[in-house]
């Protein structure tokens, strides 16, 4: 059986990695994560200056390509070795990370649902929405407390890039998603709601194949994109290595067919005679 | 064990009563449905002019006090005899509905969650989220085919009362909601990961208690609002009487406490080294 895709949006600060965070917690060695902020475009024919200046917060700063490729060979059983990115070098890490298939595949950043080509491959897709007084504050106390920036430069950069881009690329995302989560992980009645699917969905796997094999379990660090899980690259298992190619293209993208909101159709409910008046 | 509570709120034409239904197809016998638009108010000292002239999408038009009076009784197990408004006359109507406690109980209508008093009943809060153009398209045709009303007068009750009230009360409601369902009922996906947590409540249910009775059953008409579920009031069995009073009184409200979002603390997120830039 095929596993279950979640794609997890939202804005930053918006609670998307605390959800992730729970669903890797509630079921554990069940869950391959590919966090998308790892799949930033390696610009190192850029000097470092000009790096820094980058705008990380649009959708071009991304390799989606590559990113797709490791969720369609996620998808086929496949392990990939996904790219570790470097935010104090704005470069792409030498070491990368191991994810071997599991049952349920999460894709997590702020342009999950933004991306056109992802969107199909995603059977549940989810925005995180948080005021965006609420996010800037999270975002804020981390930025200061766990990366030393000053309050002046989250400041600049938030309104520089973060916010309008926001704007421009992940507000308008919500669109399409499924199911909209105020607060993500921090919203203990969804997260509850989100689990019960994702625990009817490996009920229904347990009848037709064997649990993952102890040694497949044996990475939560990786899902969890933990740096204990970070392997050198020389150090990477070999075999599997087509579900982990590490070129930093960005082309190849083929023409898509816009995918319809089927769902939006206007029809008028049924029985509805004791509706609003 | 307690019944799981439901309030799922939105605007008209949503596809709200959609998803009451989908829950109901999917849980046959398992589900009681509290209707808010069955407990507006009986403004028989109203003539019929100004009855029709009345503001229904406004939070004082329903006997609340009676709804959560309801609510309660089914939530202690007992039944409860639901008034009907006859939305021809703009009068409840002297017939009402029996309705049996359940494993499951749904609240719907625009201001479930605009209810301080009634939100700290519901155990998920779901607000549809469907766009006003679609509503309006939706509410359009369903009240010109099955209601009989002019194009004209859908557009001026429309722009006179349901839109503003949709405003000033149905969209800030929003802010309460732990999940944002786009489309409601239309959309598949949310209904399924919806059913998997009311299921798994069910299974946690069934270890402690036996499934209901086949009688208790019987009345799949009630759970959907249906007309062939209405009983004359003489008709309506007796005892649990307590849970059906029929008083259109809006007194007795009490001094409530403000619900607070504890889960909208600021407090970073935890291990999120590798997380925006």
């Amino acid at each position: 059986m095929a596993p279950v895709v979640i794609g997890i949006a939202g804005g930053t600060g918006s609670g998307k990695s605390t959800l992730v965070r729970r669903i890797v917690e509630h079921l554990p060695g069940r869950v391959a994560v590919l966090p998308q902020d790892a799949y930033y475009l390696d610009r190192r024919d850029l000097p470092f200056e000009e790096r820094a200046r980058l705008n990380y917060d649009h959708p071009l700063a991304f390799d989606t390509p590559l990113l797709i490729r490791h969720l369609q060979a996620l998808k086929q059983g496949k392990p990939v070795r996904r790219p570790v990115y470097d935010f104090t070098q704005h470069l792409r890490d030498r070491r990368t990370v191991w994810v071997e298939p599991r049952d349920v595949i999460v894709v997590e950043g702020i342009l999950v649902l933004a991306e056109e080509a992802l969107r199909p491959l995603l059977d549940i897709k989810i925005f995180v929405d948080t005021d965006a007084d609420v996010r800037i504050l999270r975002r804020l106390v981390r930025d200061i407390e766990k990366r030393g920036r000053t309050l002046e430069s989250v400041i600049s950069q938030y309104l520089e890039t973060v916010k309008p881009m926001h704007e421009q690329f992940v507000e308008p995302s919500k669109r399409y998603a499924d199911l909209i989560i105020p607060e993500g992980g921090f919203n203990r009645v969804a997260v509850d709601v989100l689990l019960a699917r994702i625990r009817a969905a490996l009920q229904n796997e347990a009848t037709l194949r064997p649990a993952t094999s102890p040694t497949s379990a044996a990475d939560p660090g990786a899902a969890a994109g933990s740096p204990g899980a970070v392997n050198g690259a020389s150090a990477s298992p070999s075999g599997g290595g087509t579900g982990a190619p590490s070129d930093g293209g960005t082309g190849g993208r083929r023409q898509r067919r816009r995918q319809r909101r089927k769902n939006r159709k206007v029809r008028p409910a049924v029985n509805q005679a004791a509706a609003e008046p």
